[in-house]
């Protein structure tokens, strides 16, 4: 059984990996844990308490071999195989989503996205995905190996649409939609609620940190 | 001086209100943080001691009155007043947010979309919101009072885009570009990484450990 590694670290690895790549494409071979957390504003022992998870990453007196130590997160974070996504929506937030070049890179493959309505079904993103009837979402998904559905679609039917990804098998979801999604136990389930993040800003500007004035706009 | 509250806890804080705001509309009028727990999926001793930061919430014996407790949440988040919001960057998901309903509610008014291409300039969102030339930050940020910017532009001209709204006097943004941002002391940035959240599920994948805990980012 794997050690309980946290949502937080996690995320982290990925940022550790963006900064790797970055120092890579510079021509940066190896890198303690201060200069790296010097040069992209992270913490240094929180870099090392991280990666001390996944055994002894780093090589004495050197740090870490910067290629070596990509590879590593690449495979911690199942980036070393392709994984194949769908996109449940084909709204403005599936099309973004479906041409987000973030998505694009790092080994995922988006696939396909799924609507309902007719006039949509046959047409493509404008970076080429293909957009298909939601009916066919099993088919798609057996026949692709789809590994992640993302869910772009209203409120109103988030639900219906994830017990749909649910039953063609997809065993992580990525929503979008506001309000309470349930799940079974074995499929993850990540929400990224846009409106917590302008709400954390609203508290911010309420309480004036940062910004030294305290005064609310409005 | 305001005592110092981790993202993680205002985040929380925005998780608590989407449930209060749930529990008035089906006429629960006070709450323990044991069933708030119970009913959301969330920890009750957390809920306890974010709260406890913001002084005495709860009535002994009671719990939280969920009218009060949404008031003074609502208050702490910023939200008793509108904050105007401005999308840099009119491609799709820059339309996807100026149409967001989650952004529409909750105090936040998207008062316009900005881009610099002439054939986009003039339009308007699917919502009403009016797309202006970037030229005309400035002018608006002042004339409409705009506490926030949320930056939707590619990759290669974000740090731009965020120079000229930081000009424009905007002390806090919402960035989805990924990569490297920089703003200046006094300005309050929180950025998006939407392959973040992607790479958390591979990872998760990639371990085998499925857990429909619904975890949320922000």
């Amino acid at each position: 059984m794997p050690e309980q590694v946290s949502e937080q670290t996690t995320n982290r690895l990925s940022l550790y990996l963006r900064c790797l790549n970055e120092l890579e494409a510079s021509g940066v071979r190896t890198v303690s844990s201060k200069v790296l957390a010097a040069k992209f504003e992270l913490n240094a022992a929180l870099i090392r308490k991280d990666l001390s998870h996944f055994g002894d990453l780093g090589v004495r007196g050197v740090g870490y071999v910067v290629r070596d130590l990509k590879q590593r997160l690449r495979q911690i974070l199942g980036l070393d195989q392709q994984l194949n996504v769908v996109i449940l929506g084909a709204g403005n937030l599936g099309f973004a989503l479906a041409d987000y070049p973030g998505f694009r890179q790092d080994g995922f493959r988006i696939v396909a996205l799924f609507d309902n309505l007719c006039d949509k079904v046959g047409g493509r993103s404008r970076s080429g995905v293909p957009i298909y009837d939601i009916c066919d979402l099993g088919t798609v998904a057996k026949d692709e190996s789809i590994a992640i559905g993302v869910v772009a679609v209203p409120a109103a039917s988030a639900q219906v649409v994830v017990n749909a990804v649910v039953e063609a098998g997809i065993k992580a979801l990525l929503n979008f939609s506001p309000g309470a999604i349930r799940v079974p136990p074995d499929v993850k389930l990540k929400s990224v609620d846009l409106t917590v993040s302008l709400e954390s800003l609203s508290f911010h500007l309420a309480r004036g940190d940062g910004s030294g004035s305290g005064k609310k706009v409005g």
